[in-house]
């Protein structure tokens, strides 16, 4: 229904031909996210999420969902780990994989850290995990289709 | 890569089968997203948005993006019509239509509404449009592959 | 340790010397907040919210929360009734009350929606109610002494 | 209008008597404050913010904005500072320093922040400074009083 190349294309201008992360590095990410959630802060939902964020220079940085008493001001373990890697100097991604306890699923992002992966790029991987490790591996681009991102947003203003 | 019936079934159990707009109640709905971006408040970005929301019961509630000074607290157009429906006691969407003023490009939704979109089911029409009325049109589910909606949340708690 | 006219002088230059709601305002006006909670779409947490706002004009707009599967996305009764208003042409208001089912204690608005609040101005009065429609009557900047609002924005970018 | 004393009360009973920052540890964290200052994306505002967090146990986290496409999506520098502390075990926070490039004002944290700040204790310092090195100091239950924080919420499920 759609490529990343025509994603790319429309959504970022950004993106790298050479950007996928070797199947050691995949490995490490995994594992790396399912040890995350051990931090979860979810006195709410009950719910431990974990997410582990490999940067172009091979950092890593790791997730948890951090809940609120308002609900609203929860966030994800996703965008805790984008945040802390922007706050840290990074922009440019390679991988990111998010874990769950659920057993027989894989974890899928939300929209709203779909959209703050698209500001970064619409053609670098997401990892969805189970805890035994298996994965799904999908395009953010593929995940927001005809996303809204930076880029159509600036043409216009 | 993936159709909405197979979204219905994991995302969603309660998608009704007929669900369809009429071609009139189209016209209608793109015109009155296109006539909501009247009341946007975007002191910040200066980018109109509008929205209109179609109920299966046939009725209709308007949307546009109201912007606060710490950006992070600003909604969008498609949520303020949803939001505004729910709390008159809809719950069963038919459609929601989108609108700008960006003329060569049809506006899409962010990812945190189309997760809003899925709450209320994947497989009712999304309306993308342009001033000159012209549309792409989409389901909820389609805009938000894999999506993290409630059955799969409740399911594993 | 501060004043409503210190507040009113930093943060926002727009407010109206005369803006109280009349007696018989405020006793339907908090009516209204405890219907609203009626539409409550509450299915994480089983917590019913509801509130009422009340525009300078003398219309009223509802308001309940909204949740959503990804938590961060929840909307508050306090924020969907201010969208409502604004995205109807409204944005000028006197007063608005909170409602919720705890018996013995007024409930209050979180920081989320406080900011909303001054956004349209820090000397109008929020109501934080209870069941048996007593209730706390305090600004809103009182609620949010020390406000980052429009002007303090605007000036610097 | 309010103690601190009382609200801690109210708000959260985990507030310890003795967390108060040395004067070296002060002006160490509003230096790291104005330096964080240095990877914020602001891609839409244009407007600089930073922040750095001080634990109980000495460590110091730094934070930045994060701003997106949507506007909604965006994130303070505050919690970012937050959310990466807890992502690395920590809940347990002496003060946070924020800064912006603001000269002639000192730097207040957003309502959602607030909020973000009451969720791990109501007596903690908050330090708002400008990029002279000057400040002005708040405890977390002063910048959001009557809060909504987890014991209000939990008690009454
Ligand atoms: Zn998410
Ligand atoms: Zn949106
Ligand atoms: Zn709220
Ligand atoms: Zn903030």
């Amino acid at each position: 229904m759609f490529s990343a190349t025509a994603l790319s294309a429309k959504c970022d201008g950004t993106s790298l031909p050479q950007n996928d992360p070797t199947p050691g590095a995949i490995v490490d990410l995994i594992e790396r996210c399912q040890q995350a959630k051990e931090y979860s802060y979810n006195r709410y939902s009950n719910f431990r999420v974990g997410a582990a964020l490999l940067c172009q220079d091979g950092t890593i940085y790791t997730g948890c969902n951090v809940e609120n008493a308002s609900y609203g001001l929860t966030i994800c373990a996703e965008r805790t780990a984008i945040f802390k890697a922007v706050s840290e100097g990074h922009r440019k991604f390679t991988a990111i994989a998010i874990s769950s306890d659920v057993v027989h699923e894989f974890i899928s992002p939300c929209g709203a850290c779909r959209q703050v992966f698209v500001e970064f790029g619409v053609d670098w991987d997401v990892f969805m995990t189970k805890p035994d490790l298996t994965y799904k591996r999908m395009k953010t681009g593929e995940l927001l289709p005809f996303c809204f991102a930076p880029e159509s947003f600036e043409q216009h203003r």
